[in-house]
């Protein structure tokens, strides 16, 4: 099933990233162009990428928001503007071929379940812990969609109901806690700004501008507030995994985003509050914690993988 | 792929149900035991069931608790001392074929897929909302199992980490608030007992015998305190069915289990705040909430049925 060229290309919230790779999955070529700020720019930019990397047999494109099965963009967090764009028909339009889209999520997901972390696991789900919380979630042995094509929107789950306000409109979202600014949020409100003073020593000695790496630096240095917070976070996070768990029962969490580079600080808390949390965790296997193996890369390999995949 | 004479059994807490479906899913013949009490017993009794209903071309069976994907019964919250029974092998070897094991919850979603209310449908959950919260799932038209079989275990999502606690041994599992106990529940803790007489007077008179059909039926003749007690009770069960939207993204939920019996009550309140939780809620089609059309015999229908569908 495999063609023999296949291009990838990853719209991101700053840059475009396009990646050509061979019947092995190999990355062959690669180029990149910043993400432009309108709709009509943004198809014009992702042609233009895919006519730079001339000649491939298949183009997928991973979009980062709610992408319908058809390849409708209904909306995007961070591209101003663009509701409803038909990503997919205009992209083919121009490029004269069919161009498979999905949300970056499910992209990753694929990515690492061909070529990374997730190599031969029929059920795992991939989990990004960086501003937010994206997923995409292989299932039964294949990529799950959903029937608009919005499954994995993990972030989203509510978990405390009278929980902290999300950007989203609701309240109490998983991401709320579990992301890095779910991270850096839990530092200043536990501690008030005074147990925190290592923390704000690395972001500056400014409160407001203390990030979740912030947090995870201080916790690798033993100090006691920030471990204290580390643990707290890490609770959050099992609850997510724990709430996926009961529903999907994979064997593996990949962890990806830009929190999990610092997870060792992490691992073994929400190792610890996964046990805790879980369903019957004495009756079954735990499913592994598994770090992101293809970084920057996921979404424009797991892209290009999409001609497989459909 | 069907078989000529399918047998379903179907063990639940009190009773065991066989059904013999015949090619076309129609129920032809039918016999039912008391659920006896230990392990031993019960693989004796389902023997006993499954030659009584001779001659058929193939056997499943649904049981209530934790079922491996290879036919152990990990463990049994209704079935005292149930512990890794080998529920599969041991009906094997005294019967002499394969006999195919899994959850009922899973079993009764394999029937309403097939002959109920999700005939057609690619991706649903099926909720029952009984003395505890159940599930299963139906994702890219293929049963859901999870990589122990455990999939599905929606009434243990953990919904608030503070919440009441369930005898599972966490706190805040979602069928604390979602089952009919846990109606009942709601309604005592809002209202303290004064503000409830009508459901009061409903139970006998004895607040500790309140249940929530009580609740439901004093809220169907519009007793204001009752009425409110439907609402957060609608808003707790809202907030799951959004958590596995935002996971699965299905087409439908199909609602099964007592309560569901009385679900004029509920279903406005649930769509109300189901619209107020989900993420993008207005980006998407909602899913549909479709009652059981199976009713008790779902499960033993869906347990002759896996003969079909691993």
């Amino acid at each position: 099933m495999s063609s023999s060229r296949r291009l990838g290309i990853d719209v991101g919230g700053t840059k475009c990233l396009a990646l050509a790779l061979d019947a092995n999955g190999g990355v062959v070529d690669e180029q990149r162009r910043p993400t432009p700020k309108t709709a009509d720019l943004l198809i014009e930019t992702v042609t233009e990428l895919a006519q730079a990397m001339l000649p491939w047999d298949s183009l997928g494109v991973g979009m980062p928001g709610l992408v319908t099965r058809d390849g409708t963009l209904r909306a995007a967090p961070n591209l101003v503007g663009v509701n409803d764009l038909l990503v997919g028909e205009l992209l083919g339009k121009r490029l004269g071929c069919f161009v498979r889209v999905d949300s970056d999520a499910t992209c990753a997901a694929a990515a690492e379940w061909k070529h990374g972390a997730g190599r031969g696991v029929d059920d795992f789900v991939m989990v990004t812990l960086g501003t937010g919380v994206g997923g995409g979630v292989v299932a039964n042995g294949a990529l799950m969609r959903g029937t608009n094509g919005f499954a994995g929107e993990i972030g989203h789950m509510v978990v405390d109901p009278d929980g902290p306000p999300c950007p989203c409109g609701r309240r109490g979202c998983w991401e709320r806690y579990a992301s890095g600014s779910g991270l850096a949020w839990l530092a200043r409100r536990v501690h008030d700004g005074k147990g925190i003073m290592r923390v704000i020593d690395l972001a500056g000695g400014d409160p407001s501008q203390v990030r979740g790496e912030h947090v995870a630096a201080a916790a690798r240095e033993q100090d006691a507030n920030a471990v204290a917070v580390v643990d707290e976070y890490s609770r959050w996070v099992a609850l997510g995994l724990v709430n996926l768990t009961n529903v999907l029962d994979p064997a593996m969490f990949v962890l990806g985003g830009g929190l999990a580079v610092g997870a060792d600080v992490f691992l073994a808390p929400i190792k610890h509050w996964f046990g805790e949390l879980l369903y019957a965790p004495d009756l079954r296997p735990h499913p592994s914690l598994a770090f992101a193996q293809l970084g920057e890369q996921a979404g424009a390999i797991g892209a290009a993988l999409l001609a497989d995949l459909h």
